[in-house]
């Protein structure tokens, strides 16, 4: 997925609520057409201490040399700094990423998660906060990078994810989409969605929401397993280990 | 414009407001693809305490029997009733007047701006708030309505509407949406709309915002004049007397 100036709503959106709008939202639209305001952009702006108790635990988790996958405006990355990690942190967006510069992300760059290897360096956690498992986007795909993954970490990595369940709806819009997905050979939870702000949409892109008994099959054969998981809700933080 | 239960997404944030869902937002989406939140659902539930400065301006210009014409989750209607007003209250939106009716609404009916008639009684006030001026449309539209309310009012009745100033922007976007609509002969600020929830989607409508002088040329020749305006910001309340 490439974004630019005429289709990086997500960062635009970020962009204005740097520069002082109180107004601005992310709004994602789902390819069966449903919509919904997915947050406020001022929500990546948070504080540690707005965070709750899955942004809690991911940080205890965070160990070392960190790889913020999906940074956005940055709150995790500029959290782990001034921790003391050596935080690299990327974005798809080219504005979430000027925004991060702006707040005083020491790295941070243009690229997606497709885009990571080696040439970044060896990494001790890899950070994946605000839904940002969903990055993975399908099975296939998971399988790749969490094998990547593998070989761009330390023996003792881990990887720290934020993921929600899509099962735990009541929503009829969520289970007939679940049901369309299995019909077409897709996992229920992958989502094919784009993101709109004012006048601009980004690609359409597959989010993959799994429940934990899905992410156990989906670590399979890829060296990783499951150490650790907190829920909250729908919402879970994973803690992913070597084999 | 005929809105049933396959497309009432204005009415579907309202009732699921009312029903206990705090993350409900009417979404905006206009002919040029430019999308926003509108408000929250809960707005249109907010006490006349929450209404600032021109909900008060309003308040205070409304006289007699009352015509609330879009009148959403019946915010201005159950007021004014409680305060001894015989208000009708109309939307296009079933699944709204359903919320006013089980929020105690007492004459809350099905009707579109276009349906109003002597057949719903003589008015002293019609009421047209939560940027409800837009509601008239377009310029030949408003004058057709404008005669209209004349004849469905007493004698010193007024029109008591809450409209937008579409200049009082900064927003290329919206800027850049002025130039079109003027381009096709359509005044500047005639936005073509729909409103988005979930996976409904109303039909597509004109709703017009204009400027007090715009105003005042909307208004010769249709026996109303600009007898008082209240401005906040780029928004105002006008009170339209009997010439």
């Amino acid at each position: 997925m490439r974004i630019d100036p005429t289709n990086d709503a997500f960062g635009h959106a970020l962009m204005d609520h740097l520069e002082g709008s109180d107004d601005a939202f992310e709004i994602i639209e789902r390819d069966d057409g449903f919509i919904a305001v997915s947050s406020r952009a001022g929500r990546y702006f948070d504080d540690a201490s707005d965070w709750g108790a899955l942004g809690q635990a991911a940080l205890r988790a965070v160990r070392g040399r960190v790889l913020d996958v999906g940074c956005g405006a940055g709150r995790f990355a500029l959290h782990l700094q001034g921790a003391g990690h050596d935080v690299v942190a990327i974005d798809v967006s080219p504005l979430a990423i000027e925004v991060c510069c702006r707040r005083g992300v020491r790295n941070a760059r243009v690229l997606p998660i497709t885009g990571i290897s080696r040439r970044l360096g060896t990494f001790d956690t890899v950070l994946m906060m605000g839904n940002n498992f969903g990055l993975f986007g399908g099975a296939a795909r998971a399988a790749r990078l969490l094998r990547r993954m593998k070989h761009i970490t330390a023996p003792d990595a881990r990887i720290v994810a934020n993921g929600l369940d899509p099962y735990q709806t009541t929503e009829p819009a969520h289970q007939a989409y679940h049901q369309r997905n299995r019909a077409r050979g897709r996992m229920a939870g992958q989502i094919r969605m784009r993101v709109r702000y004012k006048g601009l949409k980004t690609p359409w892109f597959d989010y993959l929401f799994v429940s934990l008994e899905e992410l156990e099959d989906l670590l399979d054969g890829t060296g990783w397993r499951l150490a650790e998981a907190v829920e909250a809700g729908a919402s879970h933080v994973v803690v992913l280990e070597k084999v």
